[in-house]
């Protein structure tokens, strides 16, 4: 969790005064939806920072927002209380949760959005909101970010324990991460899980995976075969390709991805969100 | 106005240390303009967190920008300023105010966009922007955001009483708000003044009007007519409705809206904003 | 500099507790990538306020952040560091770079994108961005707005020294600024050379361009040229001009721009970013 502090930096400690609150949600940037719920959160406790990840994410994906959230979740402070509202469920049976995992917490609908950052913890505590005492006093059946999510994490950033706001819960909804698939001893079958602004196509194959299949170091020579490109070398950076070439390489999410140097690889190899590829060692 | 605190959470004190500017303009994001006037803000009380609501309001539409703020701004802590900039006129004769109303403040141009915020209240106070010491040196005649707006603002939040900017205004630019119109002793014409950003649909028929057309509490039985859709319930979440189903209940903004559970209800039933509807009490 | 400083306030001094970073890229908003780099600047400096000038860029435009950033960045308070982050080069050969120029930082690549902003200062300090103390411990070759240049901005907001960062650089990447081209003594050809959200399309022709060709003040009566346009006079603000009539006029950055009151000069005078206008003094 601490991989990103710079050499100078300490970690900041857990209940430090300023308390960074983050919000995603697919509300969009144009109503009142995020501000109110940043008005909400001000107004209990001036002192928090609401930061957005974003209010772009695809209406009711609660996969993308789960994998967005994971991306930049760890880059924020210990102590930071993660809020994401997208929540096609909101009135129904589902329930609201907190949790608290590696010094980070997260409020939201238990819909599967915090499945990527919970699933990986031993130490991870949820409850399910029930106490009204942190809510607003009139909660609406379609508002939640308002009305008991932002409430609740600017109580959570002024020292309110988790287990005051609900009872612990054993079981939450996870959704089930992508997967590469082994085809053999030196070869497996990956997807493309995200396409980012610039259309880098992010894939399953994590460094791990790949140093699996090779036996350690990445490998130096590969055969990856995606629609009709081929790729015969993991690359370092954007730079490493020659114009219109498709390259391969570790992103910053640590997931293998593929790109097109100052092009747009999605457009270019028309790949798409869920599409395969083949990936052989040499 | 205090509706929205939790049971756990005083009202915050108007003057408090720390000072809200929450920001909502047609501006866009892809210029310089929300930014600059932000650094204005901050360089004038960098004890001030600005707060977007939304840059995105449809270019020069003053009546949409007047609902957004009226949805927005009384979540936030009392002694927030508002600033709106939605502002066709700038240049042209229309003045610049700026008021106080229920413990919040607002500025902007004198075209309306207040009309909803300042409209019910007996002790607001208006003043026209005429003291040149709280603006820019330099006041253009094409921005009068980053020039008159954010500066005033920002010394509203230094403390700067209302009473300097400028001389009070007895009357001020009021946009008619939509009301729905009877049409018998139980039936009413309601009009969509909104759509929301999932195809929600909202109307001018508030709780209360609702209330006082069916003698007192939310009817149990009703028939709405709409373009090609009925709706015989009043429902209390988005939840209530089968998949494709078309719902009427109160919003999270107190008017009754149309939704679709899981659907977009301006997409499949082909409202717009203006289109009525009637409603039976039965 | 101190020109947009308000009569009532005096210039913020640098080195005032509280610190402002803003940011400037193309990166869009329905990521993670803008809040993983707030999310790194405040976990190294809980003091800083992190500010959005724009994230919407158009992809590698690296010009247009270099134009968006001169006209933001002066209003910001002394002191501010001014990331911007529009890099089709990153993980290529081309420099990361940080500079001082008039009581602002800047933080970013070596791609041009500061050209506007440190053109036009004799003192000005550029260094290389060598010194791996001040980055994340793992910068990856894709993302150099996480790893190096948003802990490097948080850096100079805790007070370290340009020269701590690496060594200084005698020359670095420039963009030629668009000039207006005189024709004749009384005469000139200028350049569309950005539109705005409201379709204003503003010029290279500075105040100073247009007062040396007339020989001081702001001509009274000009011929200009521009498709099918023809303009006679210089206006003051929007609100001049009848339905639908082109106008000229000086905007809020200091050129002279096209507009139409309440209109969109862009779509109704089919004007282009690059095109020239002939503009003659009579």
């Amino acid at each position: 969790l601490r991989k990103w502090y710079t050499e100078v930096q300490e970690a900041p400690e857990v209940g430090a005064k300023k308390r960074v609150v983050t919000l995603t949600t697919d509300f969009g940037t144009d109503n009142w939806f995020a501000g109110s719920m940043k008005g909400v959160i001000c107004g209990i406790n001036p002192g928090t920072e609401v930061i957005d990840i974003s209010h772009d994410i695809p209406k009711h994906d609660v996969r993308k927002a789960a994998f967005i959230l994971l991306n930049a979740y760890s880059y924020f402070p210990e102590g930071t209380v993660h809020v994401a509202v997208v929540d096609p469920g909101v009135g129904s049976e589902r329930l609201s949760i907190a949790a608290a995992s590696g010094n980070h917490c997260f409020v939201g609908p238990d819909n599967g959005v915090f499945s990527f950052v919970l699933g990986r913890d031993e130490g991870v505590r949820v409850v399910s909101l029930e106490n009204r005492r942190y809510m607003l006093k009139d909660v609406s059946g379609t508002f939640h970010g308002r009305d008991v999510f932002a409430p609740v994490a600017a109580h959570l950033t002024l020292g309110v324990d988790l287990s005051e706001l609900g009872p612990p819960l054993e079981s939450w909804v996870r959704l089930e991460a992508s997967r590469p698939r082994h085809l053999g001893d030196r070869e497996l079958v990956g997807h493309i899980i995200y396409i980012d602004h610039f259309g880098n196509c992010i894939s399953d194959v994590s460094r791990k995976d790949l140093g699996e299949l090779s036996g350690g170091e990445v490998p130096k020579r590969v055969n990856i075969r995606i629609r009709d490109g081929v790729v015969r070398r993991i690359s370092s950076t954007y730079a490493d390709g020659s114009a219109g070439e498709l390259l391969c390489l570790f992103g910053s999410s640590g997931y293998l991805e593929f790109a097109v140097n100052r092009g747009n690889a999605n457009e270019t190899f028309k790949l798409s969100e869920g599409g395969e590829f083949i990936l052989k060692i040499l």
